[in-house]
């Protein structure tokens, strides 16, 4: 590959981070903000990075505006990241460099539903349950459900995806198309509005899951789905970790539409139980939804309930009314805070691998014999349909030897997962804490192609510097 | 943008050719080829679109062979063209600056099939039959399906589709990651074996599409499918296009999971009953496919009847038997050679573009009116689900006129597809033939991107020059 020499990133000079700034002041009035709270509430997320404050804030309010101020920000090399609700997990919205972080909740237009085409437009604000809030009225969802409320731009950025994933796909699969201002200030449609095309290079899918380092997102035209005719949830207790991720497999090769299936582990079942105040058997437990009709939905039950048996799993218990099923959802999704609530005061330090799911109980029983040798306390939730598993160790963060412990406990997690044909993220993103696996992962050709594109598209290093690849 | 100077083609001299078909003779023996009619098949495809013949085929066996190759030709910048089964249709493995045809069909080994992932791990000169034929014993099938029998290969790089994409989808959706050849020869693999990750830049979709200007694929990990249960199959007809087509948002939106499902025109309709000896009805006609559990696809089947009769369709006639059910989607995938027979002796010109489905019937209905008034013969079928329809003009190629006419009436039918916000091309590709799409359906920034990208990962344009883009 024709390599130009790297461009280094240095942190701006002072001065040109005031002249920035008042020219962001000049027409930005007070959307630009300075003070050292907002700065370090921008400076990391859910995450145990350490801080990292940008120098400004800036609110853009359209895609012009985003254009203008990336402009500025290119014209003295002033590194700028793209926020959304900072609930990325592991780095992705710190400012190692300073800069400019461009803060996008101000755009929060839901511009078109087309029912008739199942998909909207949206901006990058827009959060995920607001997009929901909008639609149910129409009769249609948009399915993708990390555990956070995040905004639709960061979920693109980040290559989310969530407990539907089993069925409805990831962000990859569910953007028709972008529209991205780039390091130049340029603003690129990155396709139209078709549900397919074979039209030249596949833009859409480059942007998606580039972590800001390629551009900054805003706008977004989503596929959406049918909400179902009939939903139901229920349980089911498994024996092991085993047992349960081989119910997973036969299901899934019967071909039964799962909607949702979720592992916990046992550790994990009791911090959902005592913070949501519920009564599930403490055992690795299938957490399940299905979609379909009325009698669609009762037939997958049943055979899904033969597979669990066959397996030694049960009884599998529904929840039959809607408020049940919510409640066990919720539950789910407040999995993060539950895990918390098992050692009040601790960082929560939240990170995913994702295998092929012949591997999946070998790698969780693996893992959990680790966090049992390491001593530390981590409940394991996963998207068992997809291989894709969280580990949250809990860690005092005054204690450095339990510091060093959980990051070799990370460091062993990300190995097994590569050793078993895996990746280091299924859905969290690379960030700043997962960048020294892409090598391991994907081999030096496959980083340097990355880096080549990243190159080209970035020559001066300022979208989103020290994310994803290292220059 | 940085844009280097951008780097023109010229055919690479006579001295050049002679001394690589030497040093390739001296490494590849018989399996490189200089005769005139093994470089005029590699020439062209199933395409109105003039021959141009390369000056040299060879076959390799390894993806180490196809490295050798390209740094062979790199080393004298001779271009490249990848050739699968010689399938596209829009002039893309033609060879417009001469150099060196890879053609990968002795690449045919099925490395793997990983029954509790549903994925296997094929060579790029398997064809979608071979790959189906190995997998039957197994209860899994790979869902796309376009007309003809390509190779996946080549599928992976035209981004191709078919029938069953609107349940399965294209395949950008199917492919886990891929091993590819770039222009420098460096071997990258884009990912690993996982369903999911987010795990850094998204190579595997950088290369599914990019029609061999980017690399040439030598290894595919592919998802597959469960033989479902039951299968079943109907045709429908219905009083308009619009009527069908109503139908068919009907049924989407009303969230039933069709498998296929498929519209021909009453031209089309009249070709198949001649070609495949059916007594269709020929009317604007839906061909339908139901795939899940017995009673799943019962009750599928007779809510899209209760549809289709809300739009004036039916009466819906079901394919009991397997065999029906066969000869009815043999006769839809030879719909191609049916359409040829209505004027024996003409060049078909198959093209495609694709709009939202909402504007589907209006656009379908502009066409037919358009062919009307310029006189052509050229039925249409389309993968309605997706809103994406193929015209086959018939042409008399000895007759200027009609030639004119044929290419001013594709001009027509792509702009009103893009008028509607829709795309060139929604399986076929871009080729030759749509390349003066591009800048109009993506505007001038996205096709600079797009520019940028190529130049950075092959600088001389060395890899299939003349397609997509124009440098």
């Amino acid at each position: 590959m024709n390599m130009p020499q790297a461009p280094l990133r240095a942190a701006p000079s002072e001065t040109d981070i005031a002249t920035l700034t008042e020219e962001l002041r000049h027409r930005y009035a007070d959307r630009v903000v300075v003070s050292a709270s907002v700065r370090e509430q921008h400076g990391h997320s859910l995450t145990w990075a350490k801080n990292q404050p940008p120098d400004v804030v800036v609110y853009p309010r359209t895609a012009e505006e985003v254009s203008d101020i990336v402009k500025l920000c290119a014209a003295r090399e002033v590194p700028i990241i793209p926020y959304g609700t900072g609930t990325s997990l592991e780095g992705h919205i710190n400012a190692p460099f300073g800069g400019v972080t461009v803060d996008v909740s101000l755009m929060k237009r839901i511009i078109a539903v087309h029912e008739e085409d199942l998909d909207c437009v949206v901006e990058p604000g827009v959060t995920r349950k607001e997009l929901n809030e909008h639609l149910r009225d129409k009769g249609l969802f948009f399915p993708i459900d990390p555990g956070a409320d995040a905004s639709i731009g960061g979920m693109v950025a980040t290559r989310a995806s969530g407990t539907n994933a089993v069925r409805y796909g990831t962000m990859k699969d569910v953007v028709l198309s972008l529209t991205v201002v780039l390091p130049n200030g340029e603003i690129v449609k990155t396709a139209s509005r078709a549900k397919k095309s074979s039209a030249g290079y596949d833009l859409t899918r480059l942007l998606i899951g580039s972590e800001g380092t390629l551009g900054i997102i805003t706008e977004i035209t989503l596929k959406l789905q049918g909400i179902p005719e009939a939903i139901s949830a229920g349980i089911c207790p498994f024996p092991s970790v085993k047992a349960a991720c081989d119910a997973v497999i036969m299901t899934i090769q019967s071909g039964i539409p799962m909607a949702r299936i979720e592992l916990l582990d046992e550790v994990q079942v009791r911090a959902v139980n005592a913070h949501s105040k519920l009564t599930l058997p403490e055992s690795p437990l299938l957490l399940l939804e299905f979609h379909g009709t009325e009698s669609g939905v009762q037939e997958q039950a049943e055979r899904f309930g033969e597979i669990a048996a066959e397996f030694g799993g049960g009884p599998f218990e529904w929840a039959t009314k809607p408020e049940e099923r919510s409640r066990l959802w919720q539950a789910r999704h407040d999995s993060y805070w539950a895990a918390k609530g098992l050692r009040p005061g601790a960082q929560s330090v939240a990170t995913d691998v994702c295998v092929p799911i012949s591997r999946l109980a070998e790698c969780v029983d693996a893992t959990k014999q680790d966090i049992v040798e390491c001593g530390l306390i981590a409940p394991i939730v996963g998207h068992v349909g997809d291989g894709n598993f969280h580990v949250q160790p809990l860690v005092n963060m005054d204690d450095p030897a339990e510091i060093a412990a959980c990051e070799a406990f990370i460091d062993r997690l990300v190995r097994r997962a590569l050793a078993m044909e895996g990746t280091c993220t299924g859905e969290h993103g690379v960030g700043q804490k997962k960048m020294k696996y892409l090598e391991i992962e994907h081999g030096p050709a496959a980083l340097d192609l990355m880096r080549v594109l990243k190159r080209a598209i970035d020559p001066h290093n300022i979208m989103n510097p020290g994310k994803i690849i290292a220059l």
